[in-house]
């Protein structure tokens, strides 16, 4: 078997994250049993549908020909069998045939979707995106018909965003959407990096697509947003002719070869406008939370994956006399740190994920308005880092993982190259990690009176200092301790600093809140082990020391670089970097 | 231009690192317009020659056909252009053709053209390997027929090492060397990773086999070196008919396509002993020094190339409003504070690279023995380091270059992927970065009494305490005696703590010395610019301040990590990693 779901760690990190008290103040219907059910089945199908299709959906990948986008091997087959099953649908709402469960349980089944198959998971991912947009702002009759489809899987969705000349900047966007006097639009433009843009997975695909209408002010402000189906769609939901838009190119990628990645040209493409005309990219930001969110599961599942494979060469391959007894290099103190701190950072990171995945339900669903106002600030705070830290984690932990394969790991039939290669998006799309980690600088550290951050490091701190009393933690306490101060004194500098200051921290900004954060989640799950794993108790207790000591030691250090400032930025000219 | 050699950096890094020094006491002739001249002709050759075909060379590659091995597109034609230019002969002795420069001015030249190329540069590396070996251990016949035709480049040379089960722990080798009866040697065997073992550049190949005798002792000391041609050579130094051995298959690997990673088999080859009998290890890592410092070198190289084409792009690409000004990404705070890490970094190891360069040629040419011994010493103590940090740095700037691109970053076509694909390589062959970890936490802390990384870092605690005299350099010299305090600590703990607990610090230990080591050498050329290159003298002092900032100020967390011993990773087993 090539991957093994990672049960244990999911039911560990999903209760450390609080999915009890959310069950409990949410789902009251819901039971441990169902839970653990759910997870169950999820892993057996990424382990024996979703897995075996990844070799050769890197190595055949998705194709175009003559217009058209063939799948990689296996993969329509297997998305229709996970539409079946259900999965596409588990926390969409009942009342457009959703299960209605928890997003955070959703979010660990989807991390197990991505580290079987990354590239078959982008599909499932960006429907989700077109499911939450229509329900929050569909018509009723993109709720009627068009939703349930997507619930279902039948159809699936894509998110049409960037151009040539508009990536991150989004107010640069030219699409044109042109009444066409009958109350719809027709589209006209070209878009790129288009996921799963078009495919023989499913007979239906709904494009969300950012336009301009004809009257619409210049920039972000005269955006808005549209559903233009691959083929058209009659009043009982039946499909028509083919829509006025096509697939020009897919691009050939680093990695993630099984998802086709397309040129998008809608030419004069009938549309229907969703939500708010100019309203568009503030529709699109709340898909894009989510999105985001699910791009760091990726990360982890990415790295879980990666880690899976590296543990399983290092305990077969004999070479040289291991220090640590045994023949394989997995005796090796040093292959053996490789692998325990590449766990660390995997178990940091899913932490930070399932974390923010709760807070999304609590803001829903939380006993009363404070508490869903709290859950709704945090979850906003910890999204870029939940984003930008765990995909550089997976890019990390990819990389370790080639390098304990030795010469193997440059092998491509080895397929650790290839985590190396898929991992590389992450940091990238949904989003880049710099404009995380300025998010994170300076929208998210200026909400609710720039109170989220110092909230969040009083909790951590009150959490440090109580591991003074569990027995083989002290000293992950201290650690957290002077991370905990490290991340505050940085938080009150870029709250005072602003401009090219603040901007030039952001990076080691981010990186320090996530790896305190990290820290701490691993010190809480280890001490939760005691009584809910116990026989992951000492593991559990040596995962966070070694992440204590490797990475948190670290903090002070990666404070001081934050608030470094960026006066000398301005002096590397471009003929100063040139060399 | 796809890239430009960084002659102003070189000149710069090669002052710094001593070469005025080492020309005085060893090389009387050579005057500084020589030195100039060499690396100017050098430039024009890998910008003109090598970096046009590095794009085919990584899309097409080298292929394998009926047991046939056909060069990348126009490489066999500009390696026949290197050797006719002199370009592989430049530091080689005088008496087998050689143009007796210093070691360091031809590291100079191989970074450039590692960089334009670096999947054509490993064929002269790997023959420069071999010419090392046959200088050092060759015999009358060897010296006279087949040394000066590896100088001149006529024919290329090969490592033959690693065999399936023994990659690492070369004790494992098991090819055998049955003699022939007539003074020479039959080899047969399997090996692995034979780089540029076949290929159609030349007309022959000296393949430098590890093998057994039949009466060798077991493990490391019953290994003998061979030198077995592809084509037989008379003792006029004619070639004769093949020798029974071939390429089995070339490995579909990563990235370096342009670079055939030969299986050969050797089925009864003819082979002739190089060096005494059961003591070809020690041969070898003769030449193992030399090669792990070039391979230090690509790290440098690809990093170089991959942060010139990001800052091609940065200034290029149009999004948002920059806080720096302009219309470009370059005006990004976050994007230019990655651009002027990755310089920083690129520079730091870069100098690391040529100072252990200086060494290497100082062991040999220094005025007085007390004087060569000091610098072999020296040069010991860094080769590990100048390995594997600069290729750390080599994947961390190419994965840097790849997310200043963004989505494009992504895509094959712009390039990026190739450098991070390529750079991927490095920390792996010639010793994994493990192995240099150890090697310099075991052997090289211990060499001498111990006294070498104290008596470096005594000067570097000297010269730290001189920049409180170099205005906008004293922060970086509190900086660089906290780093240096922390890498003294760090040392004492590793020469006190043995076994697990030092291996387990092995990696984090050499970290540490890289992160000091660079920041001390960044200042050191920030102080040098002033007078030498008043042009560079603010940017130097910038990046020299962002490099103590944003990484050696983390030094002391770093060398908490070293000292925080192996203790928990025994209680970190396989079914503790397993998730």
């Amino acid at each position: 078997m090539t991957f093994r779901a990672p049960l244990q760690s999911l039911d560990l990190a999903l209760a450390a994250a609080g999915l009890p008290d959310l069950i409990a103040a949410g789902y009251p219907d819901l039971d441990p049993e169902t839970v653990s059910a759910v997870l169950d089945s999820a892993a057996a199908f990424a382990e024996a549908e979703l897995a075996p299709l990844n070799r050769d959906g890197d190595r055949i990948g998705a194709r175009f020909e003559n217009g058209v986008v063939t799948g990689a091997p296996g993969f329509a087959q297997a998305y229709k069998a996970f539409a079946a099953q259900g999965w596409n649908s588990l926390a969409a709402d009942p009342e457009f045939g959703g299960q209605g469960l928890p997003k955070v349980l959703e979010l660990a089944v989807f991390e197990m979707v991505h580290a079987a198959n990354m590239a078959f998971g982008l599909c499932p991912m960006l429907t989700q995106g077109a499911i939450e947009a229509l329900t929050l702002h569909g018509t009723e009759r993109q709720k009627r018909i068009v939703l349930p489809r997507l619930v279902s899987g039948e159809w699936t969705g894509t998110m049409n965003l960037t151009e040539p000349q508009a990536g991150t900047d989004l107010a640069a966007v030219t699409a044109r959407a042109e009444p066409d006097g009958e109350g719809g639009y027709r589209i006209t433009g070209q878009k790129i990096y288009i996921t799963w843009g078009d495919h023989d997975a499913a007979e239906n695909i709904c494009h969300l697509v950012l336009a301009r209408l004809p009257d619409a002010p210049p920039g972000v402000k005269g955006i808005s947003l549209f559903l233009a189906p691959k083929r058209l769609i009659d009043d009982e939901g039946r499909l028509g002719a083919a829509n006025a838009l096509r697939p020009a190119s897919i691009e050939h990628k680093l990695g993630i070869h099984g998802s086709p990645t397309c040129v998008m040209l809608f030419e004069g493409a009938r549309a229907e406008l969703v939500g708010e005309a100019n309203n568009g990219l503030a529709h699109m930001f709340v898909m894009m939370n989510a999105a985001r969110l699910q791009v760091g599961v990726q990360g982890v599942a990415i790295a879980e994956r990666a880690l899976q494979q590296a543990l399983a060469y290092a305990q077969d391959r004999v070479q040289g006399r291991p220090a640590l007894g045994g023949e394989a290099i997995f005796g090796h103190p040093d292959v053996r740190r490789s692998l325990g701190l590449m766990r660390a950072k995997v178990e940091a990171a899913r932490a930070i994920c399932l974390l923010t995945g709760v807070l999304a339900d609590q803001a829903r669903f939380a006993p009363d308005d404070a508490a869903r106002e709290l859950a709704r600030g945090r979850q906003e705070l910890l999204t870029p880092i939940a984003k930008a830290w765990s995909t550089d984690i997976g890019v990390e932990v990819a990389s370790m993982g080639v390098q304990v394969h030795g010469g193997m790991g440059f092998i491509e039939e080895t397929g650790a190259a290839q985590h190396y290669r898929d991992a590389r998006i992450a940091p990238i799309y949904e989003g880049t990690n710099g404009v995380q980690a300025v998010d994170l600088a300076g929208r998210k550290l200026s909400m609710m009176g720039g109170a989220l951050m110092p909230d969040l490091c009083a909790e951590m701190a009150a959490d440090a200092a109580a591991l003074a009393g569990e027995p083989g933690l002290e000293g992950v306490g201290r650690r957290l301790a002077a991370g905990v101060a490290a991340l505050s004194a940085a938080t009150t500098w870029m709250q005072q600093n602003r401009g090219a200051d603040a901007l030039a921290g952001a990076t080691a900004f981010l990186r320090l809140s996530g790896d305190v954060i990290g820290g701490w989640m691993l010190a809480r799950q280890a001490v939760l082990a005691r009584t809910r794993a116990p026989a992951l108790a000492d593991s559990r207790a040596a995962l966070a020391r070694l992440f204590a000591d490797q990475v948190l030691a670290q903090a002070p250090g990666v404070a001081e670089g934050v608030m470094a400032g960026g006066a000398d930025l301005a002096a590397l000219d471009a003929a100063a970097l040139a060399g």
